[in-house]
């Protein structure tokens, strides 16, 4: 991590480069703001390292740059948006958005998201949707990689489960985990420096846990059973329901050719504040209990913290400091500097 | 575990003798179901042996046995039910038939459950959605139990995630954990027979690890901040959605006076499956997926489950040879049978 952008200059050449490579000014706009909102927030697994990857998708085939969306209003507070194999981010999206308004209308929407692709950190939704007052849940599938209980391979994918509400403070709570112990990018990080794993992170091609990263090709679920058993959950929302594939028939991210599609689905499902109590009253008393609990006495200096304060706090330091980027996604984005004729500005 | 009694025998008695303590019609059967349905599954922590609590509370006051339901429909998907600080059970029940019939014309339904109390395993309300083919979320909040991520004491109690859906075979698939790494139960049998822990349960009062079970006071979450995380997003759902307690404001279920109301909020979200693609297809693809991971190699004899196949087998077993009790439960049913004049019989 040693050279830093601007999180302006970041999302001006995101942006750029997605329009060079030919995504509509919808798809633009959403891919942008959810890969550098999630870098500034400090989880880079999710952000613009992902950047070169997405154009190559969008360049072979993968993803459609210019998707056709069909939106069915099938019940109505539940909507199916088919995708039109749509980057992730932009039927992630357009879904919230369906959302909302049947929220605001009924006071829940659900929107089922079929032949879509990978959706980056799925907070990038559930906060436009907390940010406008609603509570969003939003989950994605993946495929196959983490162990099944008292299995041999992986069957789920790390299957995330996020959820966000506003409160009186601007940024809205917001829980965004996979359904692993930790995610694969931890793997990577310890193969690219050949150092050990800790224990209890990974399993080789066997189904042995392994803790060196050459030979790890799958996760230990978070919480044994329980992490495999939330995996399952989210497969049931965004396979089954969606029509999708499930299982181990979905795509590997990158293991298939990338002129394939990956056919994901995607979940989400939104909700007014003010079904039992006065909406003032749920955001006032959000924030009473967002207090209460960073109030909570800590076994060190650090502050007890609620899901998502930490992504708070390192959104303020990048803010103000800069994203850092990896060495490897530095060299990449050069690379599509020049190949793309845009500015890259460093600080 | 020395003591069997068969189904109907089990639910005869739990039905007779909260009869003849006063609760009204609707509480018994709620209950009467709930407790032994739980107890068939093998799930005993939240079966019959909760009997005499539960006596204990509709007699001295914490448990209304005769509530007074308000139900506001504030929003046409989204409902509150004041339970009047019925039976938790009850007051479940009668939540996911509301959410039902909003499910029914809308595609959703939620409510907002205030003023309950214990509901039990929440399996039982939400398998009883899904046997009617709904998909169904369940969820509770709890006393302070688990410990907070770097703290000292815990915060949030084990808050259970419940998931049930319908499929081909009779029985729903049900995901129902609570986010505390294992159940307090857990803790008391330990206790109750003097034998260390395993580690990476239990906290002693000083916030320590410990593996004395007297001096257990809280548990790990499961999947560290994950379970915490997850808890805390039931917090929000059950305590501030509703109105009610939350944190360490919830009175404990044994350490306060059973004259106490707890003041506990449920929450329930029922959809149905037919929002993206056809009933039929819904149903007979969850039972493929249900087939698919059953079908997974594994690294013993035991076959890969999904959640809630363990209690399908438990409960065809208990079915057949009846329903064990523990010595301790066995003595108070029959002092129950006893100062109730009602029959019990054992196997």
């Amino acid at each position: 991590m040693n050279k830093r952008v601007s999180y302006s200059n970041l999302s001006k050449f995101v942006e750029n480069i997605l329009t060079k490579v030919g995504l509509d000014e919808y798809s633009v706009k959403a891919v942008t703001v959810g890969l550098c909102e999630t870098s500034v927030r400090g989880v880079d697994s999710h952000g613009v390292r992902l950047l070169p990857h997405y154009v190559n998708s969008a360049i072979n085939g993968r993803k459609n740059p210019n998707p056709n969306y069909k939106y069915q209003q099938n019940l109505p507070t539940i909507g199916h948006l088919d995708a039109d194999d749509a980057f992730g981010h932009a039927a992630g999206m357009k879904a919230i958005e369906y959302c909302m308004d049947m929220a605001d209308k009924y006071g829940t929407g659900i929107v089922s998201v079929s032949g879509s692709s990978h959706p980056g950190a799925m907070a990038s939704m559930a906060l436009k949707a907390a940010r406008k007052g609603f509570i969003a849940f939003a989950f994605t599938h993946a495929d196959s990689l983490i162990m099944s209980h008292n299995g041999v391979r992986p069957y789920f994918g790390t299957n995330p489960i996020c959820f966000a509400c506003p409160r009186v403070e601007k940024e809205p709570y917001c829980l965004d985990m996979a359904t692993s112990i930790a995610p694969w990018n931890r793997v990577l990080v310890h193969r690219n420096s050949n150092t050990d794993l800790p224990e209890g992170i990974a399993y080789n091609s066997d189904g042995e846990e392994t803790v060196n990263p050459q030979d790890a090709s799958s996760l230990f679920p978070s919480g044994s059973h329980k992490g495999y058993g939330l995996a399952s959950m989210v497969e049931v929302l965004c396979g089954i329901y969606s029509g999708m594939n499930f299982g181990r028939n979905i795509p590997s991210m990158y293991g298939t050719p990338i002129k394939e599609v990956r056919k994901l689905g995607q979940f989400y499902m939104v909700m007014r504040v003010d079904g039992a109590i006065p909406e003032d009253q749920f955001i006032e008393t959000m924030q009473l209990f967002t207090d209460d609990v960073r109030n909570e006495p800590s076994k060190s200096n650090e502050r007890i913290m609620l899901p998502g304060d930490k992504e708070i706090l390192e959104s303020r330091a990048r803010h103000k400091n800069g994203v850092p980027l990896d060495d490897l996604t530095v060299e990449l984005f050069k690379d599509l500097a020049i190949k793309y004729n845009v500015d890259l500005e460093f600080l």
